[in-house]
């Protein structure tokens, strides 16, 4: 089953003909249990990832404001190796940032080999809020999809896994979520005019998410849409793709460390020899 | 009077075709006080284009061992403003920097806008010295031509002028300024084994660099050949290709300036005014 929708490339995509709040008829403790299950085997293929060493995971998640990428983030870290996995968001850019070309910041934040890095928002901020609140012209962000796809496939061909998320949610469900923050005491103070003023560029947004999924959607790094306006769900589906991409994996990156064993025992032994132990 | 060669996009390289030793009829004292004047209009340039601040200037050395890549820096600083000046070494990666694609250590060093940024070798060693000493295989390097040109694309296309220069031996030069480093009590220290037998694979090296000439001469960042036997004659090709490449841009430098002095200026006034001064 997959609980998440891989664009492929090439694809048109409107957003209107994605059910956000899919759960593929799974009720809320089945979709809980099957995600911990997953969570599990994800956090042990990361950490064969890890050992083995010579591959990389960049995740990053897309999505509007309370999409829910700190949710999927907390959910990620509790089943893998806070060690070897690292979260790098993006803000609004500071001045050194600015001057640099828009994936200067980005490149430096990639994960090495034998790591993860999770990036909360990413480059596609600069074809995204860059687009719709017109911080750079046209001439400018319409470059950047190829400049992204040739971006990304550097990273993919020099072996780091590119997994994209766009966590898709209803307009009204983030009322609803913008409604509770206001309700939450904890919450309240990070609100602010701009979360509901930025409701009235919802279309244009989805535009610009559209074009964002229809253009870098690669064979190197395809886009996921991941219906999350069910955070149970959304988990879920998250999960499910970071498995079933690494699980292919799994054999090669054993045999390579039995295979390291083997040498290092054989090292021991022999200057075990020479000692004459 | 073009006094370095530049590589068209599409030009097939041959570098047997270029004489390392030509000097455009010029006399070392003519050619150093040609070299000194272009190097002053540099000097300012320079400073122009770090208080405009909207471009930036990185500047790529390759060549052989001996080819002139540490002189030709210091010609160029002794002609800038070291302040907004940096040079930036690449020598055999770290284990860090190998656990990464191979453009990330170099994007981390690339100028900010205002800035220069002087490459004593760069990412082309990743098809030059990696190729021709097999450290990668060819699936791998072979795909580098193509992910340099979007790289710096990239750089281009977001304000940063790109100059590269393959200072050009012969091979014969490089033998007599290996001997003076030998005789040189300065310089022997540095000389090793691996410097003779690098002469070994001189050819290796030749096609190598024939095809990253070939293949990475694009309209964003073609390559520059300079005759490289004559260190004054050197010095005099790369300051003549960075002047007339920043002089174009002199006059809008100054415009902004002006416009910039004059918003300051009358800020200044009405904050006087508003004291009553």
């Amino acid at each position: 089953m997959k609980y998440s929708e891989e664009v492929r490339p090439g694809e048109k995509i409107r957003l209107d003909d994605y059910d956000t709040s899919r759960s593929c008829g799974l009720t809320k403790e089945e979709a809980r249990e099957k995600a911990d299950e997953l969570g599990r085997e994800m956090g042990e293929l990361q950490e064969l990832l890890f050992a083995a060493g010579d591959t990389a995971l960049l995740i990053v998640l897309q999505g509007r404001d309370t999409s829910g990428k700190d949710g999927a983030i907390r959910f990620i870290l509790n089943h893998t190796n806070v060690q070897s996995c690292r979260v790098a968001p993006f803000k609004v850019p500071t001045a050194e940032e600015l001057s640099h070309d828009f994936l200067w910041r980005v490149h430096r934040q990639t994960p090495p080999k034998g790591g993860v890095t999770i990036f909360n928002r990413s480059h596609y901020e600069d074809v995204l809020v860059v687009r719709v609140a017109g911080l750079a012209p046209e001439k400018v962000w319409s470059k950047r999809y190829g400049q992204i796809n040739a971006f990304e496939e550097l990273l993919s061909a020099s072996g780091t896994v590119v997994l994209k998320f766009f966590l898709n949610i209803s307009k009204k469900e983030q009322e609803e979520r913008l409604l509770d923050r206001e309700k939450d005491p904890v919450k309240a103070w990070k609100l602010s005019v701009d979360d509901w003023k930025g409701r009235d560029q919802w279309d244009d947004f989805t535009r610009a998410y559209e074009d964002a999924l229809t253009r870098c959607s690669t064979e190197a790094a395809p886009w996921r849409i991941i219906a999350a306006d069910r955070k149970w769900f959304r988990d879920l589906a998250i999960a499910e793709c970071i498995v079933e991409t690494l699980r292919p994996m799994k054999k090669a990156w054993m045999e390579s460390l039995e295979s390291l064993g083997r040498e290092q025992k054989a090292e021991l032994e022999a200057f075990r020899a020479s000692r004459g132990a």
